[in-house]
């Protein structure tokens, strides 16, 4: 992408894009992101005791919804929405009404390059979802649209069109996303290595995707990004971006989307506690055993063309096949249903409708 | 893999590796490898006219071969290998008794990582051979097995102890190796760009190798590296790696053999002239498009627990299936089983064969 392309590309975005932000605390964080964010909307979606006040720096343009917002809005079908769990966050997906969603822990801070230089993660991720993603073929030299790189050879021209980015998966500098056991191993390990890559994740291939630092295409991909049942009165944790991202890659291998990992980096700050952590994640850690092959497995008719479409079938299967490992899949599987039924709901026109392929009609 | 165990690893290696160099012209540039080569066993492979003498700079330990050799080694088989195009490289593969190959191309030089110091890129394809491969699903912090990282939270505990490595594909800095119409297009374009990771290509996906700096497991998958049918006499030059990448990436996909990609990086010195290879490469162009849905959809039968077994079979379906495509492609077909044949001549006790594991008994 040419410079003068890109910064009137970012200018037409402010309008397009929504930053959503699950929290608990005062986001003094948002202080160092001010020269990145400003301008753009934030969708604050506060967890747990809703009587408790978040303090927003003064100059950002935001909404904050709690949980008493959550259960206003969405009436009987709020029980899909979890509570004490960052899995809250998709609530802020299904109010916006923009193209694209970056969302954001508020223990991420900017990150540095090797130069020193703060990154715009915002603006990379963007960078991320306006080129098109490879998911049919290596390139061995990553992103063949980024500046100075190109296709190798060997590469079939009939393939470098590529096809649209549905998510963009930032990385972290510092403390790295490591499950409870390896935090308990590695109690010190720090994530130094800057790798100056973007990726497309091939076809058929899963990855973990990490929740903290993540960007995508609402319209293309939004009705995918539900981040399940997790939390208070559910068996499990920190495996809802997890789930998101194994319902989310498998629906756009089927609706050929691309889904890249790589830059940018955000600075993690803090660890989370291991104690913690596994207590919320033990259930997940062996579950996931199953889930792997289940997702591996999955096949989506043709007649599944849209985003929606797509989650509503996948949700039988999730019924059909993992009811049996617990009977949590069964209460996830109903809640994937009611999370379609609210995004209709709130996005009466459907982006990304067959009929409207922009989603130009909201 | 700790300094120790590494420093002794590469002692033994020694004993382990050949470096495997096909060449039209003196080997002036092995001055510059020096540090890295010595002590290592080099096969040098002429191409093109075997009356000419070409020099190797003093204190390298190394056999040449040229045309007539090949000739009198293989007999009638000698049509297997290539004449006047570096894919005459694989006449090394076939004579070697060693366990691991590095193949590097005569105008590739020592690169500098982004601190300045030169790379070792023997030494960093031998760690990525050693350490296991993970093809079954993807890592976001890259090469899980690196110091420094670990498998990210959401990686299945099953998969973490990897598959082993057939082969680590190395990159290039300076000039990037492109097709003609990508270089007549962008002649100028420079690869400048370190990318600090290695990582396993997934189970299911095809990459274009390349041949300037690749090691493999000659046990494991040495008798897929045949480079095929090019240069005089063929209508075709310039995929013969890609030909070997193809074979070698379904084949491990098939043996449960990982394939990696990234570090090492190399100084590719010399951009070809994009005129003669466009005349090279038209062919393959267009032949292409019909080559990768073929190798994607390529299924070996379980009987074939081998490389050679393996290989054996994929002629069968290159013949079947490609055969219609163009007349080369029978002649390539027959090519592959001579190959074998020669193979299991100059390699009876057959590495990596089913009863020894280890290979251990040549």
């Amino acid at each position: 992408m040419s410079s003068p392309g890109s910064a009137a590309a970012t200018a037409i975005l402010k309008e397009e894009v929504d930053i959503v932000i699950p929290t608990i605390r005062n986001l003094d964080f948002l202080d160092m992101w001010r020269p990145f964010f400003e301008g753009y909307h934030l969708i604050i979606v506060q967890d747990g005791d809703p009587s408790k006040v978040i303090k927003v720096p003064e100059g950002f343009d935001y909404e904050l919804y709690n949980r008493n917002d959550i259960n206003r809005v969405l009436g009987p079908k709020a029980h899909c929405i979890s509570f004490k769990d960052s899995a809250c966050r998709c609530f802020g997906f299904l109010l916006s009404k923009k193209k694209y969603i970056f969302t954001i822990d508020d223990d991420c801070f900017v990150a540095k390059d090797p130069s020193g230089k703060e990154i715009n993660a915002l603006e990379q991720h963007l960078k991320n979802l306006l080129s098109p993603s490879t998911p049919f073929f290596f390139n061995t030299l990553y992103d063949p649209y980024r500046e100075g790189v190109d296709f190798v050879r060997g590469y079939p021209f009939s393939l470098r069109e590529g096809v649209p980015t549905a998510a963009s998966h930032g990385l972290w500098l510092n403390i790295p996303d490591y499950d409870a056991p390896t935090q308990l191993v590695k109690p010190l390990e720090r994530n130094n290595r800057y790798v100056d890559a973007v990726m497309t994740i091939p076809k058929g291939t899963l990855f973990p995707m990490c929740g903290m630092n993540l960007a995508f295409n609402r319209e293309l991909i939004g009705p995918a990004m539900y981040f399940g049942l997790m939390g208070d009165g559910q068996p499990i944790g920190r495996y809802d971006d997890m789930w998101a991202g194994w319902c989310v890659k498998v629906i756009s291998d089927h609706l050929g989307l691309g889904v890249k990992t790589g830059l940018p980096y955000i600075w993690h700050s803090k660890a989370s506690n291991p104690f913690v952590n596994l207590k919320k994640e033990y259930k997940g850690i062996y579950w996931q055993e199953e889930l792997i092959p289940f997702f591996q497995s999955v096949s989506l008719p043709k007649e599944c063309t849209t985003a929606q479409k797509c989650y509503i079938e996948l949700s039988k299967q999730v019924k059909a096949k993992l009811g049996k490992v617990d009977e949590y899949f069964n209460k996830l599987a109903d809640a994937m249903v009611t999370w379609i039924e609210a995004w209709d709901e709130l996005n009466p026109s459907g982006p990304k409708s067959e009929a409207l392929p922009n989603g130009s009609a909201k």
